[in-house]
């Protein structure tokens, strides 16, 4: 990476007149925007206060399709085009909260080509083009603030870029997805199956009437492609991230997850090895008495290790229209601060700058492993699959089984002593091909604490 | 609180020419003066490449007493007088670990009158002087950084101050004595003593040789001071917070709590009340499956509760030179950046700004409470306290008396449904009162979960 005059291309704007109000367009008048402009309304006097003075205020809000004359929060008229934001003289900072990846786009890159800051909780755009917005964003020194784009009001990209700007990170991981979470906790409470699972989550508000973007991994896959550009220093292609998510986990897993003392959760990882960085989301089997699994409902938990600090832990609120609308707002008070003041700089998030993508590499350390079997009952199975096993040199930890199971579908756990993921997948794919089998082989990393992962 | 005029009070230091190297001078080469060079020294290539080009150096350190010709990180010679840091032409920022609060003190006055910026661990000063040095600094536009003086590495302030300036806090309390934590840690998985526990504690260094700072909650106190002037805006005298330490805390405690499902953890909390904040060190009996329960050894956790972000924690190692030293980097950095830019500006706590101290108050929640009462066994005793009990209008939840205990020192415990906490105490004083009381009772809040407290 060329570090030389990297000062000069990215020195602060040209100084303006310190002001003492700025201020905020909407461009999305969904939940996050609408609770965006509530607390900013709502707590105008204590903000006002804490910036010493300086007034942060909505001046126009955008939503795709205004009811004839609708007014916004403080009898804002709300507009019908972006653009009558993104290019406004009297808008300083513009929220970004309409979601998606193509107008969301135009959006951000006007508002930056018009010289406005941007604040934005759209993991899936950020994910996808964080690298062509941070650099313009760079070139105009105006800053991105992207903090509610990952676990909603947890301050986790502050977290990692900040708090550790002197550490070198040696893993990111967590719960990221409140509604897989919610899911989870749901089979894991209350026994049921992932459909009706699903089916609560929608009714409750946590899913969305298409959940494939929760449930198959992707939004997690999204999150922690931010948080490894930033813990990592590198860019990366979110689609190059092994995902699996969690259609497949049965009621069943959950019985056999409870006979080891143990429950399961969605898990998206991005860590250093030998050979690079491994990132992956998926299901993990965690202790019932880890911190992880303590992790309940639609709440969001991410582990950070640093090689010095050691391991922290941040847990709160992953979405819902006020914690994000909280972060919005972090970000929106830090640069109406710089605003205020006169000047504004780039987001120093190195990551999204990087001319070279992160080395991926698989997960270098062996691991304990839980196989869930259904099969067609028979005679021998149980050896066949065990010699598929022995086959790699692995060697089986435990296994499961609980009685009066329908013979036809029948499910049964091994666990395997630590054992290189590579390894533990040749044997996988053989048994996959046994003719007993109803479905493929559910492989989960089991995790016996947080301290032997980091 | 007087609002106007303060942006230009406050306005930033006039800006000075872009710069790539920024120069910290060190006062105080202990555990953590030692971790921040070494950190500095050892990350110096990833650091300049974060700070888009900027080195951050280490040019001058002071400890009380250097070795004839020592030198420290990168072959700097080790000075004995502090003023040499403070009033260097080549230092920037000064980082403050001495300790204490005198020399301290005049360190970073000095250092802030030089035109330096200040970064500093030490709670004590700041809980005891915060207004004076922030009241300077912010004359002369310079900032000082705290993180490191609550919960070492754990981004604590940072989470109230910044992520959280746009909520309105409600509570924030948890774990921020590693020493306490370890020892009653140490009780509650050995079933051992107090005595005993301090010991191990002080072998393992998590304890100094004259432990009552730690044990009396003396340093949990200044730790909670400086949280609540960030939370709630005010200042505070930390001599004016009650506290309560773990000296009493008795193996046969943590047997009954263990009977209650429950462990104890000494908590430092403020919270907004109807008639003010109520602030307080003491140990509370927490469920076991509870996340605060969860918090073992010298670890920190922090819970924060903001009105719209609902209620977040962070965890980590709360202490050692390397946790705390990447704190301390942490403001290095940020401060680092602005001086590179060309300008800084005071810090943004309003806390330790104001002209008002907060309005303390009792607890005005009704919670559940834990007695132990060590006696002198004889007939009636328990009617006599239930008789206390029941005159202030309490209601008595559960008795525990495990059989075969000495008669001289027998130790039972009542539980009691919510009441009021100055209620319970008019209970306690009248037990206490009791010729048969070989010590004075044990009262500890009980708290059910955390979403309760908050």
């Amino acid at each position: 990476m060329p570090e030389t005059n990297v000062i000069s291309e990215r020195a602060e704007k040209t100084a303006a007149a310190p002001r003492d109000v700025v201020r905020v367009g909407i461009v999305g008048y969904g939940t996050v925007g609408r609770a965006s402009a509530e607390i900013l309304a709502s707590h105008a006097e204590e903000i006002k206060q804490r910036m010493g003075g300086v007034s942060v205020v909505v001046t126009r809000i955008c939503r795709k399709s205004p009811r004839d004359s609708e007014y916004g929060v403080n009898g804002i008229q709300v507009l019908a085009d972006w653009r009558q934001v993104a290019a406004a003289d009297d808008v300083d900072i513009v929220i970004e909260a309409i979601g998606g990846t193509t107008t969301a786009y135009d959006v951000v890159r006007t508002s930056l080509e018009n010289g406005k800051a941007v604040v934005t909780a759209n993991k899936a755009l950020i994910a996808l083009r964080g690298e062509e917005l941070f650099a313009l964003a760079s070139q105009k020194n105006l800053p991105i603030g992207i903090e509610a784009s990952v676990a909603g009001g947890v301050p986790v990209i502050h977290a990692i870029s900040e708090a550790l700007a002197a550490d070198r990170v040696q893993s990111v991981y967590g719960i990221v997805n409140g509604t897989c979470n919610y899911i989870l906790t749901q089979m894991e409470q209350h026994g049921i199956e992932f459909d009706d699972a699903l089916k609560q989550a929608q009714e409750a508000g946590y899913a969305e009437a298409d959940p494939s973007l929760d449930i198959d991994g992707l939004d997690a896959r999204d999150k922690i492609a931010i948080l490894a550009r930033i813990a990592f220093g590198h860019t990366i292609n979110p689609s190059e991230i092994p995902v699996s998510g969690i259609r497949n986990i049965t009621a069943t897993d959950f019985h056999y997850a409870h006979r080891l003392n143990s429950t399961i959760r969605l898990v998206a990882s991005a860590e250093r090895t030998a050979k690079g960085i491994h990132v992956a989301v998926q299901p993990w089997l965690e202790p019932r008495d880890s911190m992880l699994a303590k992790v309940d409902g639609a709440n969001n938990a991410i582990f950070i290790a640093g090689a010095k600090v050691g391991t922290q832990m941040l847990y709160g609120r992953g979405a819902g229209g006020n914690a994000t609308g909280t972060a919005v707002l972090s970000d929106v008070l830090h640069i109406a601060q710089q605003i205020a003041r006169g000047h504004t700089s780039a987001s120093n998030l190195t990551g999204f700058y990087s001319a070279e993508p992160l080395k991926l590499s698989p997960r270098s350390q062996p691991m304990s492993w839980f196989l869930r079997l259904t099969v067609k009952d028979g005679p021998g199975l149980l050896a066949r699959a065990a010699d598929a096993i022995a086959h790699e040199g692995i060697n089986i930890d435990s296994v499961i089984q609980e009685p009066h199971m329908r013979k036809d579908k029948l499910s049964f756990v091994m666990t395997l002593e630590p054992t290189l993921e590579a390894t533990v997948e040749r044997a996988v794919q053989a048994i996959n091909q046994f003719e007993f089998m109803q479905q493929p082989v559910l492989l989960l990393p089991m995790i016996s604490s947080v301290e032997e992962h980091v």
